[in-house]
């Protein structure tokens, strides 16, 4: 057989900021014959996901940073193109955290194929996978939402935050979201079923806002966004409440760490947490969770958009918008 | 019986910043005569406490706050001098919430008999009371420490903070205390068994000391302060950390909000929570967690200091000098 050549994105440098597209540099390379035990896997579909931005910036974080030169992180459905792994046959669809890049080549250990019949194959690294189950244990394990309260979700229009108003709705609780466009808003209350929505960008007091879209005040508030969201939020806490802190995609790209209102006199008065998580801590549950998520979409109660960006070479671009909003719904890269 | 003169303190003007003398003003009333059910206490210990900052201003929170004019609230032993109620008799030692006033008249509703052969009369405003149970709850349903652990509390020598830190050493775990002079520090560490403790307005760099006096960083953090003093804990969370958040003096007495830094992604990074908590949420229990601190002070393992103020008349200027942190262990008034 030919070689081939694999083609991949490594970081150039730690951006400063918001990410700039030569941060990243497109690298080529042969793609090294599989040794026994080994398969290699054509990327078909590549994850790009806000928690990458922490993964390429210097500071502590629970998992190494990616090295200057380094290829970038992320997840990967793909083909499997050769194999000298009896578990793994030319054709499977497989995930694994490959990377950016085009082949790949692995032992086959954190990768798990993918049955194209349940839902399609992008999904795996979508609302069956990382982004869905997120959403779903960061809401109901540590949020844990109760028939009749209110659920907020900020970031509400990207692929953790659509199914988190979602999953909230099944639970039989208001949700609430809070997003960056008209369009999006629109979309959360229209076709996913969101009991409201507003668009931050254009609201001039939020508090009151979420005062109006919520009556009876908030029980539950996932935090894809925080910052100055995240404060208008807790005035509103219950008694009781629970803040699901998932991410904080407002303060990434800071060059310098910002400064807000101090405010965990708030949890003493409403005796409320604030508990943050990371969707690995519940990995042993991650095929219950996937299952009853992939029994809501077959019930037509679970619905997901995907926001495709085509071309590989678009993966840095696609990243970036991502972490400006362009998306709605799980963007990924179709290779 | 000659009528009695009743002195109680009442709220003459809701404080700006630090409470003032002239906040508070010396009413003489007669007192009533019990009618059935109904019995008279006299105040001999009254409570100053940090939460009554809270309840003086205006802001919304758990309990409605102390009307201008109306008696400042407040924890009281006292002894039944006249009774028409058949569940007390004259001469028994009561504790209750009768405010800052020498006589207070009573239908017995929230008011326990003290056993004075368990512990000092006293103990039932400070470790057995209110304070101790707070340490107590706060820390062990709250922050759960485990056996090995590292809890680090603020305020701690007062009359919460000192009870807090030797649970922590009786549950086998490290315990440091963060107070505000070198006698506080030396007192919690000689004479209460914490094993260290650091008086953060002379430490130039709090995140230091802390990495210094926890090697292996910070699993539980109950917080009395907030401010300054906890962002410096918060880069020292280790994963799965628990923040109990008891108070926020440092905060009750700005006339501004203040601000700093954000730090919720490390919430998120170390998957980490932060719990507040008032202590009546644990009413149901209370009994039980002053049995087993009268049984910890019994085999002394539980040690306590009442920083006592004679004269029911320096009240106010007790409380004031109480938030500026002029105790060591609970603070009361002997009347």
């Amino acid at each position: 057989m030919a070689q081939r050549t694999n083609r991949m994105f490594t970081l150039a440098s730690r951006p400063k900021g918001m990410p700039q597209e030569s941060d990243f540099k497109l690298v080529e390379a042969p793609v090294p014959e599989p040794a026994d035990g080994q398969c290699v896997v054509k990327a078909l579909y590549v994850s790009v996901d806000p928690y990458m931005r922490g993964r390429i910036s210097e500071a502590k974080s629970y998992a190494a940073p990616v090295e200057i030169g380094g290829v970038m992180v992320g997840g990967v459905v793909g083909e499997v193109v050769e194999s000298k792994n009896p578990r793994f046959a030319v054709g499977d669809i497989v995930q694994g955290e490959f990377g950016w890049q085009e082949y790949a080549l692995t032992d086959g250990r954190g990768v798990r194929k993918i049955d194209p019949t349940i839902a399609p194959i992008s999904t795996a690294i979508g609302v069956l996978g990382m982004p869905g189950l997120t959403a779903y244990f960061g809401l109901l394990d540590i949020g844990q939402p109760k028939e009749g309260e209110t659920v907020v979700v900020s970031g509400a229009a990207g692929a953790v935050g659509s199914i988190v108003g979602q999953i909230a709705k099944i639970k039989g609780c208001r949700a609430v979201g809070i997003a960056g466009t008209d369009e999006k808003c629109k979309y959360l209350v229209d076709e996913l079923g969101f009991d409201a929505a507003f668009n931050y960008k254009t609201t001039d007091n939020n508090v009151e806002k979420l005062k109006e879209l919520c009556p009876q005040g908030i029980d539950v508030y996932f935090d894809n966004v925080g910052g100055e969201i995240t404060d208008a939020v807790i005035p509103l806490l219950n008694v009781k409440a629970r803040m699901s802190i998932c991410g904080q995609i407002s303060q990434y790209n800071l060059q310098k760490q910002e400064t807000g209102p101090r405010w965990l006199w708030a949890l003493i008065v409403k005796q409320a947490r604030a508990e943050g998580f990371l969707v690995f801590q519940f990995a042993d549950k991650f095929q219950q969770g996937a299952v009853e998520m992939a029994g809501w979409i077959k019930d037509g109660k679970l619905k997901f958009r995907e926001d495709i960006v085509e071309g590989f070479e678009n993966l840095p671009k696609a990243f970036i918008g991502m972490l400006q909003g362009d998306n709605t719904g799980k963007r990924l890269v179709k290779v």
